[in-house]
């Protein structure tokens, strides 16, 4: 059977029930923990006096979503160069905000911009596209800032035979080695592209979710999730309402890295000095109201995906994510006891 | 009876039959007009060698809906700075291209945004807001370009009163000269907001319908529409199905200003030399065809603006467009004969 290339989707527009928009807390919680190193770098390494002499300060958020942790991130970015321009007492006035905003073409950008902010201190601007092609003219951005997002792979890696699952979490270690030789190739271009659009010492902080180094995949919580939606998709299968032969050729891609494999990736393309990096827990919830918040996040995350490849029937989707919430709640204990971290890495871009 | 601020809103969204997209064939003929004028312009006046020594060249077409026609005009725009540049036998290569598609927050950017040609030579990005606020950051635009949106006033002059019309077309001569105060107030707010973001000779090629110096209003063809579009709704509430007052407190916010008052606008801002103006006829539509172009364009261009106001009713917006036809088709000969006309200004940016 052909198998079809599955690229990464847009999460969930609108701000409906199962929208990004009302379904992003997780992500908050990956913000809330990287606030601080940001704010940290932007204290400890942004070259301010250079940023001073420019006649903006250009920031993107790449993978931005809809909104509201984009505006929040933002914010909290723009906060911070203040205060380091105000700690540095320098002459120069602090020269005007541009902020790009960018997530995939099919990104619901009219929701993002009807929920920017009124009162804000930068010029808003929206950059359809993938991260993983050039978006921006050379050198033509001081702040990259990208959260949660990197760990999405631009397309399920080819050749891949993954028969009743979704996701290399309990498969084979040769699925496993496809999504990581995928991941390796995505970042490549990732920092490829930007290493022409950073000006020289313009810094990249990135986070996202990460396997911390030795930790199993059976215990790594979005695991757990692909593994628990696979089995709700063959449950379907069994009820016949939907076809083996699609459940085996379609697989999520989504791949959590290693600190070790970033470290090395970044080193290999020599563009840019690691100025620092580290590992956070990202926290588990506990108790059962967790359940809910789980499946409607999944659901807000990778909807589109599964419409683009099983179809857009609404019944279809209801169930599977009924089945999806059942097994979550099946799995309750499992899910308690799964883990899961955030890289937080700070790059800057190297003089050629 | 207290007056609502009637404000902009965009042209219609999608590609459906009465979107702007599949209705836009009249400002593409004024585009065509325009274009050996911006070729022209491109090729005498654009600062090409100051331009090499930039990151990137940055255009912004402001009030650009949701093409095609942006597209085909910033298509234009690069090919003949290409042009400029082989021309003159530069040894630095043309930086790369940063194009910004403006237009009102309610604009539909998703169709933009998935409208963008594939094959390209710029980097896109999209700006909601309007053109009489800022919009970039300080001497951050190289080229500005806007086709037919500056007649859109930011809001219907307040204290108008304008009983049984929804235009200055046939009122009495106080409600033209508050459209035309409203004019001169959001010209100099246009003007003062690009002359922050143009860097020092930067170009701004502007061009939207106008009225020939000394031509009747009454035989202006936009003035026809709103005059038969106004009729219209009169019919409506004679048939009991919109409200008189409602009527009353409606007007549109479009004003044809004469290419002297443009004149005296750009020259009392001062920022700004005007290297070029001239006016351009508008090919008027003959015979009957016309009417559904007409019709639907006109559609287009003020059912987001009606919708806003009037509800949401589709039954009462399909009844008033009907008649609107109806009365089209009965105006046939006028229309016939009306003008409309194009002024075509060319301003360059001066030193400070």
């Amino acid at each position: 059977m052909e198998k079809v290339v599955i690229e990464s989707v847009a999460m969930n527009g609108g701000v409906g029930d199962y929208s990004y928009a009302n379904n992003s807390s997780l992500q908050r919680s990956g913000f809330e923990a990287a606030k601080s190193l940001i704010h940290e770098a932007i204290m400890e390494k942004l070259d301010i006096k250079h940023l001073c002499n420019g006649n903006s300060i250009r920031i993107t958020d790449l993978g931005c979503s809809v909104g509201p942790n984009t505006f929040i991130a933002v914010e909290n970015i723009v906060e911070a160069i203040e205060q380091r321009h105000h700690s540095e007492g320098l002459k120069l006035p602090l020269p005007e905000f541009h902020v790009y905003f960018n997530d995939q073409l099919s990104n619901d950008f009219n929701t993002l911009f009807n929920s920017l902010p009124l009162e804000r201190r930068y010029f808003a601007a929206g950059v359809p596209g993938s991260f993983h092609t050039r978006l921006f003219p050379e050198k033509s951005i001081d702040l990259v800032y990208s959260l949660g997002a990197l760990q999405w792979l631009s397309k399920v890696p080819e050749d891949v035979v993954n028969i009743g699952r979704i996701h290399y979490s309990n498969a084979p270690s040769e699925v496993m080695e496809a999504y990581k030789g995928q991941f390796s190739k995505d970042m490549e271009r990732f920092l490829d592209a930007r290493a022409k659009e950073v000006v020289h010492g313009g810094l990249m902080v990135l986070s996202f979710p990460c396997l911390r180094d030795g930790q199993p995949y059976s215990r790594f919580l979005v695991g757990v999730f692909f593994s628990l939606l696979g089995s709700a998709l063959m449950d379907m299968v069994k009820m016949g309402k939907v076809d083996q032969t699609k459940v085996d050729a379609f697989d999520v891609p989504f791949y959590a890295a290693s600190p070790k494999e970033v470290e090395a990736l970044v080193e290999r393309n020599g563009h840019f000095t690691i100025e620092r990096m580290e590992t956070q827990d990202f926290p588990i919830l506990q108790g059962k109201g967790a359940i809910q918040v789980y499946s409607k996040h999944n659901r807000a995350c990778t909807e589109g995906l599964i419409r683009q490849y099983f179809g857009h029937d609404d019944e279809i989707i209801d169930e599977l994510f009924d089945l999806f919430t059942n097994k979550l709640s099946e799995s309750f204990s499992i899910l308690e006891e799964s883990c899961m971290n955030f890289v937080f890495v700070l790059l800057k871009r190297k003089q050629d």
